[in-house]
């Protein structure tokens, strides 16, 4: 690369978490800069935090749409390259769909948008601009995610029959949102949230994750959601039925009520001729199950491994990598592929290991279908056909 | 005790693998003796595997019905107490009946009949003779199971939300039935094994599980069966969506094609202020998750467990206790409950811990609705109330 | 087998925890049966310790001496076969001496005496009388460290270079001894326990379990003990410095006062071309290392074991076995060996396996050296040559 | 902050693999920018590794003296405030000593210099010029080891008795070096690595952690290094029995030939109320042990924990934080000490927690005495009497 890959942001001012992360994650590698935001709806407060991150006030925007204009007016060698997107659900859309309008390329926290509406829109406004679109579900990210994506459809476990992926978490276990904490208040409103909490916050990345792995798609589904914290608007836990594609069948639940669980996404995986395991609260650490040999126990940087998990490694085995070094996948991986579009030249898969907006639409789908069966006698509701080439 | 509590056995002669484990359970204490069998079907290998166990050829029987014959003509002071049914599936309701109406006492292997009518005459049967019944759903026998239903019938963990109770298995990923593996092969056998393979064997191990820690009721439930073994006529994997009685949700699945699992029953159980989580195969240890303050590992033998804990725990801590000495505790309940019918006094309420008849109802109804829910396309199956004072 | 093995036992009366950890192991295959003891010092609580268990006053014995001239009077048909001693340490050695002398084969909980002088004198008795004499080093008795032994010295590992042993508990943490506990009573009181506490106790299970695996001995050692406990006469804590004779390091800890480590013996074994890892607190799991391929997790009963493994196993996989079967397995073999003598036939190698006098002599010179070496200045100390065939 | 803190580097060209390491963790929290190297004795490859990261060839130095004059000689406003040192061992002290003589801060690779002489002589040279100096014992930087002393120094475990800390890993089983591994080559050649491989690489960091974590200094110490590989003119296994300054007894033991470990280093500290145990390889985990209540589980970022703990936390618990953000959290306290000097404020003790030049020169003061004590026949050898204030 010749330069850094140049990041406007919108969210993430003061106080916010995710947009943290986020730059974290960009800036791990040296490959993307920050150079502008608009981090606030507080013109104030989003030139505060701007300087804060070191930011000229020229760059610090007070709305995403002066952000967009006033980058599209500066010349091409200091404009911004992409927008990334860390604010609360509902903004999600809106923003996206003026970046590309714009001409910026995106990355974009999950879920995409409020409804699987909106995001056919933006499928169709990413396939009509040709601009890149990623999307942050980030847990795929982990080396041994990408590990256990090789195994499975390698072959290596036969023929899919069984996949068991949980999320529970406990954070929302009491009315956390009525205490002032930013995060719970606007992930338990429908106004900024949509449809649903739980399912929307944390059951699209199991969903994302067990399709990703096994690139099977979940065909039908039979949800049970439930708000068990009164007052609470949306539901914070949920428990589903799977059936997929193959003939696999399959277990998912998620939950924000879970006593002293704190990020506990986990996935099992049963095929025919072997299984695999694998826990995000320890990510390093893959287990294969075989039908005639003892178990394996993979880590990260050892030996034998993918090309897939090596290439998404930054150090020897033993030294634990973890959350942010996962999402940092993604962002470099987006970034070598917007530095090949700038030069002109076609990106290799290991570039466009990302999740996309066709990702995205699935995880919309997803959260409708799983609230509608859960509203529903009907034991079984279809899921849509999945679209696009991934993942 | 004045004298040992006498043993009969049918089943479990030479080459059979559950007989040996009544066994030694039974003998574990030193407070039961095997004195006599109708070990098999064919009475000369009841001879030999009587001989094996130092039996006199005159207490080796050819068939259940001689023995129940046989003894009851003995002196009372020779004469077997109780009869241990450790046959398939099949052969438990017609034994159990042949002993309780000769007069024994009856400890049977599960699930308890082949269904659910069955089970209610034998309760009736039961409440009829005044005979005391006891049946192998052995893991609660687990000190740290009588742990966590102390805990949360205590109500340390707050009103009970989550249930999440899984049972994976995978010794049947292959079709071991055609290759004359005799636990597989009546196993998988309607004839024998009654109307379910992976739910009767195993499923109903968790649903009991879940409903003797917590004391909640499987109100209703949805379940999705699948037979993933060609030409296996039962299932072989099935997920089960729960709701209980008190409002709380959970999640059951069972499975004998999850590769290298080898027996991992596992419960976590989650309410308004706490959490647990207990597995099988390290049973020893009890994880508490709380609202407010670390998570904390209890273990076998260690300080500050409940006396009911403490009752069915024979070593110091770190001393591993194991799968038998768990299935010894129901043994040892039972036992002296005899002893003290046979003395005239009133067991107490530790030696009256054990599974029981109405266990055993509650086991043959949850088969037939998980069965029933699977083929239908109703969403949700009433389970029938439960009956009896226990769990 | 014609008959049950005759077990007399001296020790483990009323209150006694060991006793009854020796009675169950002993009874657990139902090989053998207690038909005698002399349980107490004090006659009274001997014969109520008896009737406990069942034994009619005239085998309850007031001394160990009576017990040896009652039984060696009794009718062969009835007489015990062998006496297991389950006394305080100082006891081990004037009782299993008389049993020898009286013709009785003896199993003795270790260590083995007081001194390396007594073990020498049981050594010459042994060998003179030619009865069968076993020891409890309970912890080999573990399929796993069958399996571990089976592995080391069928050279899967390689040379091996390094062992890493280690004992911790922390049930001494405290001065429990002035409280009335009576296991911390003897053991810590050097009339009763020998030179030695937590070498004696703990350290000798530790060198015992690296030597039995790996097959390799002690050449030297340097080693510093600790009394931390105020007032307590013989040492809670010992680290020590070991050298193999093929030329491999090792380290070996035990402590008692290490708070919450229940019974924490684990060891590590490093070769030239691999490892293992066994934990005796989740005793079904051997974790095996290589050089060029993944780690594999090995698990009791599971397939591909040994048959050494295979034929200290009860249960099928995930069932899991803990210290009684572990302890039973010592007993069974030991029993099955006896059986043999009676039958004047050979004893396989299966059935021979057993820790013997020779062991319990090497524990006896482990405690004096390591005790040596504590209070020299001298860095190296040597340990006497191995003698006997085994482990 | 008013701007960012500007870092040089000396070594880290193409290829090596610290200088990564140390590039992503002095940027990841977006405090100090590389603004010139030394990438590389030759010029050549010092310029293309700077030109990979962005820089302009004109602060691409040749030679670390060339970096040195040509950065004093920039003007203030673009100068280097300090020099990161990824060199092999050899080049510490020279690079370190010229960057105090120019009047750069120094932050340095660890063991500090080739000897303890050229340590103090480095402790002399931080001392008169007043500079500041930090050293990358980066296994201090993670949360729960602050929490680990947080919780020793406060007193919660009682008086200390016992330390048992083990650093093994695997990957010099063979004799990698005469393969052209580069780290392996540097790392076992003397005239680079110094008088130590095993215990210079990997003992001083368990030392510097039992040390930092307890407070407590080594007083004396008998050590047994060995060198299993052939043709190695450096030990590649340590292990060493302590003895600590208030009679607190310890184990140490380092090994890089321990097959299939990566880079397990755990530390166990035992009081006389409490214990507590961490694994580097699991390090968002901290067990708690307590003599009167059950064993406790914190967390990485879960509530409850001490200020020094969440200070060095990026994310909410469940995210798991690894070896990157543990040295990031060194350069970060580096870097606000820095920006203090520069505004001329006092930095707080949150920002001054990082190694400095004192736990360099105990590491190679731990060295000799090791190297010395392997070598002696004398049984214990003192320690040098710890300088400075810290850790």
């Amino acid at each position: 690369m010749e330069r850094k890959i140049r990041m406007g942001m919108v969210g993430g001012g003061q106080g916010a978490f995710i947009g943290a992360v986020h730059r974290m994650a960009a800036g791990l590698d040296g490959l993307i800069e920050l150079v502008c935001g608009a981090f606030s709806s507080d013109p104030e407060r989003s030139r505060a935090s701007g300087a804060d991150l070191f930011l000229p006030p020229g760059r610090c925007y007070g709305t995403f749409e002066e952000m967009m204009a006033g980058e599209a007016a500066l010349d091409p060698a200091e404009r911004m390259d992409f927008v990334s997107i860390v604010t609360p659900n509902h903004m999600h859309f809106p923003v996206a769909r003026a970046a590309l309008k714009a001409g910026f390329h995106v990355m974009s926290d999950k879920p995409m948008t409020k409804s699987a509406a909106e995001a056919e829109a933006l499928v169709e406004l990413v396939e009509r601009t040709g601009l890149v679109f990623g999307l942050t579900h980030n847990y795929t990210g982990y080396p041994m995610v990408k590990e256990a994506r090789h195994r499975v459809r390698g072959g290596q476990l036969g023929r899919i029959r069984k996949i068991v992926v949980e999320y529970p978490q406990g954070w929302l276990a009491t009315r956390l949102e009525s205490e002032g904490q930013k995060q719970a208040d606007w992930r338990t409103d429908p106004e900024r949230a949509g449809i649903s909490c739980c399912i929307g916050d944390i059951g699209t990345h199991a969903e994302n994750l067990a399709e990703a792995i096994t690139g099977l798609r979940i065909e039908s589904l039979c949800a049970d959601l439930t708000t068990f914290v009164e007052g609470r608007p949306l539901e914070d836990d949920g428990n589903v039925l799977l059936r997929f594609d193959n003939g696999a069948r399959g277990v998912l639940y998620a939950s924000q009520i879970s006593i002293d669980e704190e990020n506990a996404l986990a996935i099992r995986v049963y095929g025919e001729s072997g299984g695999l395991e694998w826990h995000q609260e320890e990510p390093n650490t893959l287990i294969l199950k075989w039908l005639d040999r003892p178990r394996e126990v993979l880590r990260t940087s050892s030996q034998g491994l993918s090309d897939d998990a090596a290439a998404h490694t930054r150090l020897p085995a033993g030294h634990p990598e973890g959350f942010l070094e996962a999402f940092a996948n993604l962002y470099r991986n987006f970034a070598r592929t917007l530095d090949c579009r700038r030069r002109g030249v076609e990106p290799d898969a290991t570039m466009l290991d990302f999740p996309t907006v066709y990702d995205g639409l699935r995880g919309m789908q997803f959260i409708e279908t799983v609230v509608a069966s859960s509203e529903s006698d009907q034991k079984w509701l279809s899921m849509p056909a999945s679209r696009g080439s991934n993942p």
